[in-house]
């Protein structure tokens, strides 16, 4: 059960409120949010939501039986926007691409990367700088000397950044220079982490995890939103399966799926998701169809020498081909 | 290492050319199919393919390194195109659509199918009177005479028809009453019955085993060929995964994949793929923008009622607005 | 609901059963193994089972409520005994030893092996003459030929045979030359090859599916018994997983619940379970103490020239080794 | 390749050795853990190790070709025991076992576990204090207060701890009341945290990840060796698959294949291997035989009213029993 309230809440309606939960032995935890207040009650019987609905400083009450309740569309019909700034929204209507190199290797290829994402009327650019790596021995990303070079190469290019976060002691040396946080497949299910990103007032991009479900994901949201931070965005990276074709099985099944459970939108990662690069364009369209509000995509202007992940990224041609055939599906599909 | 023969081929160069294989210890097979002669030599090292290509019966010679051969795009270039009579097609160009219930169940049921599959300009009817089910206790199909009724109803309206085969002894009894055989996902690899398709002048769809490779598929699809039968179609029906959201995983890199590996036009079958009747049309769409050749879909005038996959068939309303998409999506692409 | 009926039922009693289940709606099967007659209710409300139990040919009558019904120990609580003859028996108590080649290649490899089997007081042999192979051009097994062969010198020896039959027409060439029929791993969904093998009275070991749930082997065994035969082996031969570092994921979960969910006889296959040599009795010794029945181990007088297996085949010495280590672990179990 | 040092490599010694890597490109590590000096160097072309190994202050030179190095039995063919005083071990001879319940709860169950303990001679309590949960709404464990107090009890009775660390910022909190740190299923890839482990010494017990692969738990592990800390221990627990009998899959394969490919000994999870607590004996008896070098089982004096993983929880008596089982089995294998 959600219970929203109004953020003037008085103290006696809120010490109504709680007598009233308590006398109904309804477990419940207090959210508060950068936007709103909201209460959660975990019912093991019925009560009569009446009795809480009429309270003056409650604005409405909802019943949701999922797992996860704040991030699940039951209660929240409308789909959620994150505002970047400038204009730069992800969710709501239109498709919002975000590209750039896997791995930010240096001020010239930040450069490139940016005059290609102009270019094209790109607006948010991805690029890691701390890297998680499988090995010890593989190269783990420039740091935060990385980050604020990117930052200011992209601000004085009016592009938003998007960039990994590891550990929950990054948040504060990183959240002047990025626009999004993502949490990387391998940090999902990393709790604290996503306990320490929702308080903080800055939108998170959610991976999901390696061999995820459906249903971690959204509740790894949950735990974001629980935290206090309402400002979040899925993403689908393909799972691990069984087929050794390519790198990883895109679900484009998530998609829907995703957009029917929760109210938050859905980025697709098609590059991690196929790991094939003459196949990034396919799955990105197909992602598209199938709903996604946005996709991902690793781009790097020589991929033969990137740092990582050279054998998905688009060189500059293919990606040029890539926007101008997502341009001519949106227009179609009007 | 393919050879394509000349069919008019004279013994005394077969004779030759048998030599220089047999010199040069290249094990090989002679394969005779309703179109043409080849020769499939497996390569333990180099031989000059000079030799063999200056001889006057051989067409051309092609190096192929799969383990797949006549099905491999690597040799055969151009797709292929499944013919079915009266104009109607599978592969090449467009878009096919085939459509019906999961099983026949009664002349009603055809008879409604039929008109809505003519309303809407389909050719190709699917509909199941073998049913293979997990459990003796299920229905398990309405067998030949189900099939007889189905071909006199579609034959009176133009409609061809596809329906699965599960052993070798129905090919004979089948034969006369369908248009394309289907071979579903638990004998893909069922290896005799590929063996007796192989030897009938019928187009075969063959689905992707329950947990099967893509290898696998393009290996089974081999053996159809080997045997002498090149009218195949390949068909990507979702994967056995961890995933318990929805009933399998459908493998949008599949698609892609199959394409460029193998010159056979590709069908997608989403009811199967994601088993969740209002997410059919998104997965249909994606399907079709990554390349897909044509999609199968379960369909029933009332899915509430239907004998089996009533929870994955689209009733005719829903049919009527998947067409109208696809058709807004085939025109924006152009 | 399963109804075990007096083999001498009157056929008067029979039409008052008849009628009652009738006068009840309830669908009903009547099976007739071997041994005894059955009558399957499948229950969609309560009904009163005093009613049939009075009647005087019924023997007993017990609910169950899984999907398979015949093969669950909800109703036949005591484990089966397959009784090969001569005293060669699977099930119940004592852990029997199946080795042998993947295939048979020769008459010299078949007396090596039978030598070596006798030496180790092994009693069944097993040896493929039917091949299922991925790809046409793969060594396909000696056929009806190799099996003729192979019977003639266990024959000789003492030994049974099980080998696998791959499709329903092989079912009368073989039937006088096996004492245990076995499907394989591509072939535990072919629903008209598990028919056919209820028919005849010759043992039947059934694998586990390449991705199969053990729901769905159950389900297999469980139309074989439909069919009339009530002797059944099941076997656990690793599942397909993403795992790269062996060949297939042995499921030891599956032996301590095949057990508890059936009575009937469970074999390890720890050679396609783990594919790797060196591993191989690990992995037996494992399936031992966690409850198996038996396991089925490939073995070849020079696994480096086996046509097929090679890799996963212990040689005789390995053999010997395994032997003497299951014994001892049988001795220290008692 | 792996270059041991000896502790006290003089300045001259090392100066020498770092221009043999440099003249040779050689990109290379210094790792310096509580026990030994390593370097190890990323090798990209041959080179002559004689010349590394001829330095006095060098004592070996290994070529290790595994993606992980100091972990790998290819150059420490000997198996690390780890010490936790008072004479208890983790590896080498002999079996190891853990036990206690899923979440520490009170001072009560922690006294009755530790009486349990002692009767059955079990030297090591497992019990979690901070719990990774998939929602924000479970129990999340009593913290750094309970985690004292358990260690107060354990203590006072000779009891060794096992409990998991989530992060970073936990670590100085616990080590004072901990004997091994925990790193669950969700962390095994959280690389800052394997990093800060190694700056430690403190044994790490490094569980493989919920759908990680035999190769990625071995590499994490080489992140803490590299970090500095050479006491580790690998664990066993289950993987994610399609099966849905069970809870996770337990990979009985992964037990000689890590006590193959490492060093570090192997302990094995049954309880969240199987999930299903009558089946956790099989498991355990089968990973012994499999080479494990000991188990971690959940019982609880009341396992029905657990507050997290009761239904894979031993309860005392049943716990009693698992103890018998081994102790036989152990005596048998001698």
């Amino acid at each position: 059960m959600i219970i929203q309230l109004h953020n003037n809440i008085t103290e006696k309606d809120r010490n109504a409120l709680n007598k009233i939960l308590s006398d109904n032995k309804i477990k419940f935890s207090e959210i508060s949010t950068q936007f709103k207040k909201y209460i959660i009650g975990i019912l093991s019987n019925e009560i009569d939501i009446r009795l809480i609905g009429n309270i003056e400083g409650v604005k409405d009450v909802h019943r949701v039986t999922d797992p996860y309740k704040l991030v699940s569309r039951k209660w929240k019909v409308n789909p959620t926007v994150i505002e970047l700034g400038d204009g730069v929204t992800i969710g709501g209507n239109g498709f919002t691409l975000i590209a750039g190199p896997c791995s930010i290797e240096s001020e010239y290829q930040v450069q490139k990367s940016v005059e290609q994402l102009k270019k094209n009327n790109v607006k948010i650019m991805r690029g890691g700088v701390f890297k998680p790596r499988s090995s010890p021995y593989a190269f783990r990303g420039l740091g935060i000397e990385g980050l604020k070079m990117l930052h200011s190469v992209c601000k004085a290019n009016g592009i938003k950044i998007i960039t990994e976060v590891m550990q929950v002691s990054q948040i504060e040396e990183m959240i002047d220079y990025v626009d999004v946080f993502q949490v990387g497949a391998r940090n999902t299910q990393n709790f604290n982490l996503l306990d320490a990103l929702g308080k903080v007032d800055m939108p998170v991009m959610l991976k999901r995890g390696i061999s995820g479900t459906i249903d971690e994901l959204l509740q790894s949201a949950e735990y974001v939103f629980f935290a206090g931070n309402e400002k979040l965005i899925l993403c689908e990276r393909g799972m691990r399966t069984y087929e050794k074709a390519y790198r990883n099985t895109f679900d484009i099944n998530a998609i829907p799926i995703l957009k029917e459970k929760s109210h938050l939108p859905v980025i697709a990662d098609p590059s991690h998701g196929i790991g094939i690069r003459k196949h990034v364009e396919k799955i990105t369209l197909a992602a598209m169809v199938a709903g996604a509000d946005g996709a991902m995509i690793e781009m790097h202007h020589e991929p033969e020498i990137a740092f990582s992940d050279g054998q998905q990224s688009l060189n500059f041609e293919e990606f040029d081909k890539l926007v101008n055939r997502l341009m001519v599906l949106e227009e179609g599909l009007k």
